[in-house]
Formats: C-alpha cells, structure tokens, sequence
C-alpha cells in the first residue's frame, strides 16, 4: 500500500477484526527439474533453519494502548520461527481456486501482537509441478510495495544459487546496517505533518483540496459518486489473481497512443463497469479511481514516498476506445498538476484523498464526509529477468492488499517478465463474487484490442 | 468449558486477541471402505448442500459495545456456507503431528463478528487411511460440553446412515421445537446472580470461600501455589491430544479401589510434576486442580449446570501409588461438601474459585488476588458405541478448549468406546512443549501401573 494519512501507531490504533492492517504477497513457482514429492517439506526445513533473522523481523510492538503513539517496537528475545514460518497443504483438486480461497481466509485473520508482525507460509498440492508461496506482513512494519521488494530479494536471478529467506535479507542494498536505515515508516513523516495540517480544518481542507486538484476537472476529490464499493467492511477477504501478457497489453497501448497504465486502468474500468451492471449497481457519473504514482528518487525499499493521481475512469462510456481515451487525458491532467511541485507540496496535496479513509472509524463518518475516490488501483513495477527461489521459477507475484471501510475493493497490479499480474482484494460481503473481475478483466482486454487493433488483432 | 462466571455477554466484551473466546473439537474419522480419493471432497461438497440451517448456527452478535449487556443476537439472513463450512488439506508428511499444528492455529484465530459464530473444517491428507473434522463454535453460543453433544449428534450409530451436518441438528432430543429451547446460556442464569452476590463483596467472598470449603483441607480456594500456568496469556495456541485405553485405566483404578476419574486425574498429576520438573519450575507445594462435577438432571445439552470440586493434585508427593491415594482423598472430600446441598448452594459455592478468572482483565489482578486453582482439568463423559459419519468411523474425538488469563492451560477429557481422549489446550509461549505432556501421561499411566499392579501388571 503506497500511503496512509496516519502514523505508525495508527496502523495499530486502527486495526480491528474488520480492519486487518496487512499486506500480503502470493507467489507461485515451478517446481525445479528432478523435484520429488518431498521438495517444498524439504525446503520448508531448510528455511527454518535461517535463523539468522534481521531486527525488523524480530520487533515487536508494546503496547498498551493508553493514548495516541504510546505503541513503541522492543525486540522478541524468544522468536518462535516455527510460528511464522508454515507449512500447509491446498485441498483437492489443488487448483489455483483453492489456492485462493486459502489466501483470503489467511488474509482475513490478525496477526498476533505479542510476535514480530509476520507469517510466511509455503503451501504444497498445487497442480500443474507448482508450489506457492503466501507472506503477510503488517503496514506498521512495511508498506506492500517495500514488502514486495522483500520478497524479490530473497530471490535470484541464478537457478543454482542457495536459498535464501526474506527475513535474513538486508531492508535496502548497500545502505542496510545504517543505524535505523530500516525503521519503518520513515518516509510517513512528512506526510504526517502536510495531513495534520490540512486535517485540523475540516471545512477548509475541502476549499484547498477543490483549488488543488483545480485542473483535474472531471476528477475533483470529494466528487466521487456513491458506489458499492465505498461501504463499511468486515473483517473476512476475498483475494482473486490473475496475470496477463504485457506484449498484448504493450500492443494496444502502441495502437492507442496510450501507457501501459492506462491501459492497465482500462482493463479496470471495464471489469468494473460490467461487474456493477450485472450487479445493477453502476453509478450514473464516472467512477473515480485514486492511482498512487511513485515518487521514489531511489531504489529505497523503505518510505511510502508517493503521489496520488485521481482519474476518471468513464465508466458511464459504453465504448471501450472512447473510455481508454477518456482515462487517457485525465492521467495526462493528473499528473501535469504535480509539474513543478516540491515532493513535500505532492504528498501534501496527495493527502487530502485520503482524508476520509482516515476518519472512516468514526461511526456515521462515511455518510457525511464525501468520498474522495471509488477505488485504490496501483501499479507497482516488479522484475523483468526470471527469478528463483532455491532453484524454483518464479511464474507469478501477485500484490494482496488492505481494503479500509468505504474502500471495499483494492486493485495492485505488479509486473513481472513478460506478464502484468493482478491481486485484488476485497471485502468478502460487499465485494460478492469477487473472482468475476477476473473474467471481465480479460473481456475488457479483449475489448480493448477489438477496438482498437481491429478484429484480426 | 463447564462455567463461567460471567454473563453471555460478557463472553464477547471480554474476548480480545489474547483470549478467543471459543471452544472446539477435533474428530478422527477412519475412511470408509472402497473409499476413493474424493470421498473427503465428495462429502464436503455433500455438506455444503445441507443448507436447512438450525436458527442457533444462523445467529449473530450484534453490538456495538456502548455499555455492558448491550450486545443482542439478529438473525443473518444472508448465511454464507462456503465461508464457515471449509475443506483443508494437511501439508505433509500427514501424521497427527502436523494435524494438531493446524488445529493449534485455527483455535487462536477469532471468529468474524459479523457472521454467525461457528466454523467447520473436513480436513484431508491425513495418512493411516483417516480424515479429520475440527469444529470451532463461540462460547457465547454454546459451551464446550453442549457443542460436544452437537457434534455427536450429527453421527450415528450406523454406518449406512445418511450424512447429516452438525448445523442441521435439533438442540436436545425431543423438547427441541420449544421457542427458547436452543437458547444459549439458559445455565448460566442461577450462576450468574449467584456470582453476583459472592463477586460484591470481594473481601466477604475469601471469608466466605474459606468457611464453604472448610471441609476441603488440602485445597482450600485460594491457596494453589504461584505457577508457571498462572501468568497472562497470549493468543496463539498449541493444541495435543492422544486416546488412552480405558481397560488400561479401570485396571489401575480396580487394583488401587479408585475410579477412573481418579487415575485420570492421577496421569494429569503426573505429568504436570514430569513437565514442570524438566522446566525447574514445580511449585514446593502441591497444585491445586478445579474439576468440574455434572449436575445434569436430564441429556440436555444446553445449560451450564456443574460444580466444581478443588482437587490437590499432589505434586509434591514423588511416589505414584501415594500421589494417587492422595487424590482420590482430595475428591472424596470434595463430593462430601456437596452432599446433601440444593443445586442453587452448589452452583454459588463453585462460582467463589473461578472469581479471579473474572477479575483478570483487570491489570494486575493476577498479582493482587489469589489464584482459586492452577489448572482446570474435565472429564466429559461421550458415546459409548461406535459412531458413524457418511459411513466413515470415528477414532478419537477431542476437546479444545479456552486457556485464560491465569490459566494458560486447559485439559478436558472424554470417553469414547474404549478410550480416554485426552485434548490440551495452551497458550503457545506460556506453556512451551505442551506436546511433551502427552509423553508424560503415559509415563505417569505406565508408573501407576506398576506401582499398582506390579512390574508383571
């Protein structure tokens, strides 16, 4: 998760049985050439034996919670590898549905307070000679992007070279013994302050916000229209995921004069809208989405350094060319506000979306504060070489995120070699049928390259 | 879990991440003949089509928790099966160890408020030929004995009987269509204003505990020693079990003129001096156990209805056949002071010990007021004959329980054809090894034996 308008206590403050406050990341791998059935047991072994674990993960919060920021980290003197590192099975058949299904019942439950906030697990009975792989992590520790990097990095671009487990990987290549080099959250500091700021005058933050965002006319914050999406949440998840090919998406980009991202959000506005048709629940405007755009000067794992783009997704166009054109020109608005502007004055303005999701605990808040977006869709740029862990390829890395209430559904998208994989997770009661996103993210591709390649693209 | 002091409510006000507050049991099924590698799946999906749910498992809380008591039950309308009925499948090698690791993280997991307050999991991958269940109902809903009873209902004693969920049964043989009848907590009613009456006058209900069991010289309440079981807990769990042969046990209790609760209770002795020894931390004088007595009149499963008895568990006493002879002193003492008492008496009597459980929430209590007891030790009584689920035999079937702040250890125990079934249930970092235990009360068994019967017996 790029951003959160809250401290690191927060994350903790906030979190309840309907609020977990975790990323997640699910990985598949081939199983190596000559693997026997004991492969991933024998693996899982091995990892227990990496004891060598970094103090990130060994911190564990102190509580008690008498008052704002008393949480603090002290370190676990006793940590039990065993309880965070597991092994499990799928059930038959082992598709990738009951692997899914296993990831959102994993991803629905709380971590336990009096450990190092983590759980990593490898999980056997996958068909097709695969294994997988599921790690969670709380955002008080590490925001998704930085846990993703994580986990690329316990992995290897050699297929011979040793395994190795991401809890004895350094936090940052080069700068990691640093003193404090991996303290969580650091890069939360300023915009802690910009959202303090624009926070303590409820009427006047929606006056800067309406003058800030000024020049994305058809994406003011706080215009968002009522949607399914933007409800209280429990606590139980649905996670679907998927991959697709960046040469087909590459292609009707190039045909469209459009991005990857855009065309990336296109897929999204698609599935969306014909999601919420059969659900009788499209809004009559244009769903607004909040898309983080990466503001790192550095391949810093650490920090939440990111700006927010709110962009139309014309969901209310019935042409697919003309709604990728309309995402288009309201990225190209978006990002042009940012032109010019200090990367303080960008997470300041970059806050004020996020505004709501910070006082959606407050019962009744979600009637009357208006919404500053329908749905959070990121795109976070993974590894282009093929990568093994402990000679297994890696096929596919899919990002499982944080829904907040009013925010039922999130959208991370990553990259990897040739493929775009997408994690979405959801609100297991108000997202219903979650995993037919799926299907019409591909009808939307499809779409896409009907209108704008020509039947025969 | 025989009582609480406590109100239903309660049950959820005092629940946090530390102390779920649910009960459970795990079931050993032997595979039917001829079964193929989908008989586990097909049942599941069989079960999955059950879907007239009985009104107690369509029930959900509903708060907010403004003040005490304001908790209230509404019925879910929109009762979501998949999510509480689970397929799941043992990583391998598949043995009763990696069984009970599972079991161990399920039970520390908290039920989602927002629905219906029960799971169910078929699990699979078990090697031996055998498949398990592990059923997770909130106390709050129905107390571990009463869940128990449920869960033996949906067997039967022949093997060509149709499947039939636990969901699906009626509450009590014959008076279940009765409005009211499948209330939760209808038992707790007497015990709850008993308590009330004790728990205001904290100074006058020591006085009074202290005059109640007077007779109970050894275990007078409020004496147990300081033990490693009596610190606060956390919420991760470690889950044993293991069957001992009844013929064994009757034959100790035949030969010593004991009964079997009496060697039950002689094993647990025994391997908790065993385990606190290795761990160098068996208090100097004896451990005081609680031992719930049935004041069922009727095959009721709903209701609280029990006393308890303080049993010195004399742990200081090295010589097996001594200990024992001490034991079966302590509860014959203990039933004594029952003799003769109105139901009312006794269910205000048993409610002076578990006081400080009631109290523990509060910080520092633990230290401030005396522990009633180290360790609550049950004995459930179970079926007789052999029972059957869709054709498949029960093995084994074991109670998981609720450890408390003060009581990081619970061990209940039932019979089931010839066995014992022993279930523990600790706080995972307080009581570390609780695996070891289940080597220790054979230990303890087999010393009995030859102190009792002699090195031929």
């Amino acid at each position: 998760m790029p951003m959160m308008p809250v401290t690191d206590s927060m994350f903790l403050l906030a979190e309840s049985r309907e609020h977990p406050m975790h990323v997640g990341g699910l990985q598949l791998f081939e199983l190596p050439d000559g693997a026997g059935p004991d492969w991933v047991n024998d693996t899982y072994r091995e990892l227990l034996s990496q004891v060598d674990i970094r103090s990130l993960f060994r911190r564990r919060p102190r509580g008690p919670v008498s008052s704002l920021g008393q949480w603090s980290w002290t370190n676990d003197d006793e940590l039990d590898l065993e309880y965070h590192v597991r092994l499990s099975a799928l059930p038959t058949p082992g598709r990738v549905r009951e692997l899914l299904e296993l990831t959102s019942r994993w991803h629905g439950t709380l971590l336990d307070r009096h450990r190092p906030l983590w759980e990593a697990h490898m999980i056997e009975g996958l068909e097709g000679n695969r294994f997988a792989s599921y790690t969670k992590v709380h955002h008080a520790l590490l925001d998704g992007v930085s846990a993703m990097r994580l986990l690329e990095r316990s992995l290897s671009t050699d297929p011979a070279a040793d395994l190795s487990a991401p809890w004895t990987q350094p936090m940052r290549k080069g700068a990691t013994e640093k003193p404090g080099a991996d303290a969580p959250g650091r890069g939360l500091n300023m915009l802690r302050q910009a959202l303090s700021d624009v926070a303590s005058a409820p009427a006047a933050f929606v006056r800067a916000a309406n003058q800030f965002f000024g020049d994305q006319a058809a994406t003011l914050p706080f215009t968002a229209p009522k949607s399914m999406l933007n409800v209280p949440i429990t606590g139980a998840r649905r996670f679907a995921a998927q991959s697709w090919s960046l040469s087909r998406i590459k292609a009707v980009g190039k045909g469209a004069g459009a991005t990857v991202n855009d065309i990336m959000l296109a897929m999204c506005a698609g599935a969306l809208r014909q999601y919420m048709i059969d659900m009788n629940a499209l809004p009559d405007t244009p769903l607004v989405s909040a898309v983080p755009v990466s503001l790192r000067q550095d391949d810093s794992a650490s920090g939440n350094a990111v700006g927010l783009i709110l962009c139309n997704l014309a969901t209310t166009t019935e042409d697919p060319a003309q709604r990728l054109a309309e995402i288009k020109a309201s990225m190209s608005r978006g990002k042009r506000v940012y032109d010019g502007m200090s990367q303080m004055q960008i997470l300041a303005m970059s806050a004020i979306p996020m505004v709501p999701l910070a006082l959606a605990p407050i019962p009744g808040a979600l009637q009357i504060v208006p919404r500053g977006f329908n749905v959070l869709i990121s795109n976070v740029p993974g590894p282009r070489q093929p990568l093994y862990f402990n000679g297994a390829r890696l096929l596919g890395t899919y990002p499982v995120s944080i829904p907040y209430d009013g925010q039922a559904l999130n959208i991370t998208v990553t990259s990897y070699m040739d493929n775009l994989d997408f994690g979405l997770t959801g609100c297991r009661r108000s997202v219903p049928h979650l995993q037919r996103l799926l299907a019409h993210l591909e009808t939307a591709l499809a779409d896409l390259e009907k209108a704008v390649l020509g039947p025969a693209g």
